[in-house]
């Protein structure tokens, strides 16, 4: 049995399933988790995949790390979706950090995270971690000058994910962000959903100082990069030189300041030379 | 109607085609040109797609590049394989290049890619270029330090195309090279082919003094990232400032320092941290 996920209208992928684990209709989106012979298992959500076992790591580190090193001692951090609890994991090796909140709108994700991934949920274990069910962009706006990190972890821009790719969001996230703080979103890739990575990332330069997209290739998500941008008040990500203190399977010093530089396609798509 | 490329037993893609421009069985392969409604006009041989009008760029550019300007001047240069002429077009740009020597097993390829590629071929087109129709393998044992440039573009290692990732090949390589001369290797996907790319790379390593990695995603080719190895006499790769003169779609003076960071997985599997 094959999963095939479309793209576009024109291109797709296939992968091989082993297992189907579960499946449920949440009053949110359609959630399985499958085992795929060459991923390992996998959430899906509104037949799109959202990590699986063998690759999250490069989505997971490269979401977190480059923002969470140019803070340099972030103490609160929040992230918005991340159900799985795969950024989770990887904000709490950092350890100047005293809390995290995580807001997921639908509780069946974390639900089936921690039936079945336990590599990325075991990080809901951890002392410093509230759970917040709700939606992110209500509870993003109630908060002031809190936060030194915020993570947008969200789904595609499909869905309950599509207000998050909004200006008025992306204030309340600069508002939610103490005087120095750093918020990293994830961007979609730009060789096969440009529009959608074009907005986020001239939306966001349009309210915060320093904004700068690391890239990375996610095997599973999508051919060509990956994004994340990072927008901060303050710090500069690519004059950070980050002191790594735990291992990491993609992330490290050489590839922080790499994973700024960007090709002139990219640089030609946000007009920047 | 779709083209459906499996990468392995468990992984596969699909693009939509909108035109079968030409198929002929050659004496090598199965040659197809065929246009997609994502990629463009494609080449392909033995059912694996060698190149795509949409994103030929990022791989003639990145397999040519980074390696030329680390030599400075290169006057001569061979190109094993490359019948399509991408790899040809990237190497004429630059100016101190006084002769190009392309040798392709299969003059089909060619004389399929000057009918339907003309933005890859038009560089057949240029004085400083000798096409010789013959086996890369045994035409680059008779040569002694002589290039400056050699450029591996072959297929993937099946085919026509398996002796070219053998020690052998690359030690006669190594011998034509002048005593300043660079061979840029095509390497494959170290994500989902990393046995034959971790045998390029390190067969490289025992034959020349300073061999790098550089990486960069192709998104008609795999999901991931793809690799590409600079296997240098003198001169080092990481140690140079490119003097960019003329234009290009995705190499740029960052792109080049930034190519050869190497994730932590990537460096695990090539035992070097």
């Amino acid at each position: 049995m094959w999963y095939i996920e479309k793209h576009n209208e024109n291109y797709q992928v296939g992968w091989r399933v082993s297992d189907i684990l579960y499946q449920k209709k949440t009053p949110y989106q359609n959630l399985a988790i499958v085992e795929f012979a060459e991923f390992g298992r996998s959430l899906i959500l509104d037949d799109a995949v959202q990590t699986t076992e063998k690759d999250e790591y490069v989505y997971h580190e490269m979401l977190v790390h480059p923002a969470a090193f140019t803070h340099k001692s972030p103490r609160r951090a929040l992230i918005i979706g991340g159900g799985d609890g795969g950024t989770l994991r990887e904000v709490l090796k950092h350890k100047t950090i005293e809390k995290v909140d995580l807001v997921e709108i639908d509780e069946e994700v974390i639900k089936a995270s921690k039936q079945f991934l336990p590599s990325l949920s075991e990080s809901f274990n951890d002392p410093r971690v509230e759970v917040i069910i709700d939606d992110g962009i209500r509870y993003v706006k109630k908060v002031k000058n809190y936060y030194d990190l915020i993570f947008v972890d969200a789904s595609d821009p499909v869905g309950p994910a599509v207000v998050l790719y909004s200006e008025e969001f992306y204030r309340s996230l600069f508002d939610a962000l103490t005087a120095d703080g750093i918020a990293a979103v994830q961007s979609e890739s730009p060789n096969f959903y440009p529009d959608i990575f074009v907005k986020i990332v001239t939306t966001l330069r349009d309210i915060f100082p320093k904004v700068n997209v690391a890239l990375a290739p996610v095997p599973s998500y999508i051919s060509g990069f990956f994004a994340f941008t990072v927008a901060s008040k303050v710090y500069n990500p690519k004059e950070t030189t980050p002191n790594i203190t735990f291992p990491t399977k993609y992330y490290n010093e050489e590839i922080h300041n790499a994973c700024f530089a960007l090709p002139n396609f990219i640089l030609d798509m946000l007009k920047i030379r």
